[in-house]
């Protein structure tokens, strides 16, 4: 299970405060404790900011992280020339987050993530609509895998989002992702499914709760990443757990080793 | 999903206790904790005395358990004597669990679960041996689907269990009940699954919390109903949340009122 580090987002008000002040030592702190607790990406999002900041924000965040750990980036935007000016600062292979098939994204970005070897989300937007039931994530899903694999890009570099909306809107929602990652892991092996989750709890309690028993049943379809918060003891015991439950813990040493550690929540 | 309430058992020091004393009081409270906290049926097992002791035990509880709620037993136990003794005295129809392939079991069982209506678990332990795979478990679990409809059991009244056993000793253990639950679901439609969840965790650290994610899984695999202790209030808060996250809550209201009544642990 690929995890990617959601914290160094500036909707976050202590991130946002360290952009400004360009206090390094804070978002190095906040990486860290990220990377220590298991994160393979390390995503990083200036959206709150327009145009030239956040481009800057963005560039100045690569540098940042990448003198701190040494882990690739998921690089949050749908900003064209923020995510071209970050992806030249970037050493190795990144991850870009998100092309869709929405109205100029697919063209703006597909020359961005061509210029160098990345992964890259392929969210299942469309051009016109948000997707709501499984058939529609899955055509805008595969639409997307074909694109992309014949702009050149291999098909395990493709991570499909399936998009995921609040059951409290639609009951039908959590089913709608769910069957979407299966159908998609089934349909095009080699690729893999990525999700945030806090989507899914929008507007009901418990928001912790619902997300990581999300995680458990996205897992249990296939799920291959997600994007989530690998400082949260009780999240990651989701992890761990649902990972050692499906059989990809031998001897179920990962779990054992979080459990004596303390890099998980208690029973 | 359907909750058998899995507290009155005699491995339980405290239920031992209140057997050997007769304390129908200490019973009848348990009891109610259960169906409180939303169980459909009480499991009953005295099954720690042996012969005219489990007999009388048994008999004893259903009298008890039935003056006390209005819901139906599961009787458990592998001993015919006890269970047909016990469903002369049930009121409405129980659920017997279980019968299985295992040698005498199921010729000496089907005369009892044919003397009247009830409900049956049938588990997948076949005549020689332990299964280990998925097809072992959906070719056991066929052939007693087959052979209980043979004898007139409607199809809907079959609660197959999959026999969970632990992944401390085999990695593989989660991923074999899981895939029988999703097959058998699939290729019998009407009937239902059924299991226990602490054997999955047998020998490990956390673990209500390996139960707990083992029970989201199974939910997503099609899993219909669990033998559980409703009163835990974290096991409910997950079957709330997967419940609610595969569909099954129109306008989340059950999630919302459990959380309102504080029948589910916090986030």
């Amino acid at each position: 299970m690929i995890i990617v580090g959601e914290k160094i987002n500036s909707t976050r008000k202590s991130i946002a405060q360290a952009l400004e002040k360009r206090d390094a030592e804070f978002i190095a702190t906040v990486v860290r404790e990220q990377a220590q607790a298991g994160a393979h990406y390390i995503d990083v999002n200036a959206g709150t900011y327009m145009d030239k900041e956040e481009v800057d924000y963005l560039c100045w965040l690569v540098e940042v992280v990448q003198e701190t750990v040494d882990l690739p980036l998921c690089l949050d935007s749908p900003n064209p020339k923020a995510l071209s000016e970050a992806i030249k600062r970037h050493k190795g292979k990144p991850m870009i987050n998100s092309i869709s098939l929405e109205k100029d994204r697919f063209p703006s970005l597909l020359p961005v993530i061509t210029s160098q070897p990345c992964k890259v989300v392929a969210l299942c937007m469309a051009q016109t609509s948000m997707p709501r039931t499984v058939d529609e994530r899955v055509s805008v899903g595969s639409e997307l895998i074909r694109k992309l694999t014949d702009a050149g890009i291999p098909i395990g570099d493709i991570y499909v989002d399936p998009l995921v909306q609040p059951v409290a809107v639609d009951k039908g929602m959590g089913l709608a992702a769910l069957g979407a990652v299966q159908k998609i892991m089934n349909d095009f092996p080699g690729v893999n499914t990525i999700c945030g989750l806090s989507n899914i709890s929008f507007g009901l309690p418990n928001r912790h709760l619902l997300n990581r028993n999300f995680l458990a049943l996205a897992m249990g379809y296939g799920l291959s990443a997600a994007i989530l918060d690998p400082t949260d003891t009780k999240i990651m015991a989701t992890l761990l757990a649902v990972e050692m439950l499906l059989g990809r813990d031998q001897y179920c040493r990962n779990f054992i080793k979080a459990y004596k550690q303390g890099r998980i929540a208690g029973s």
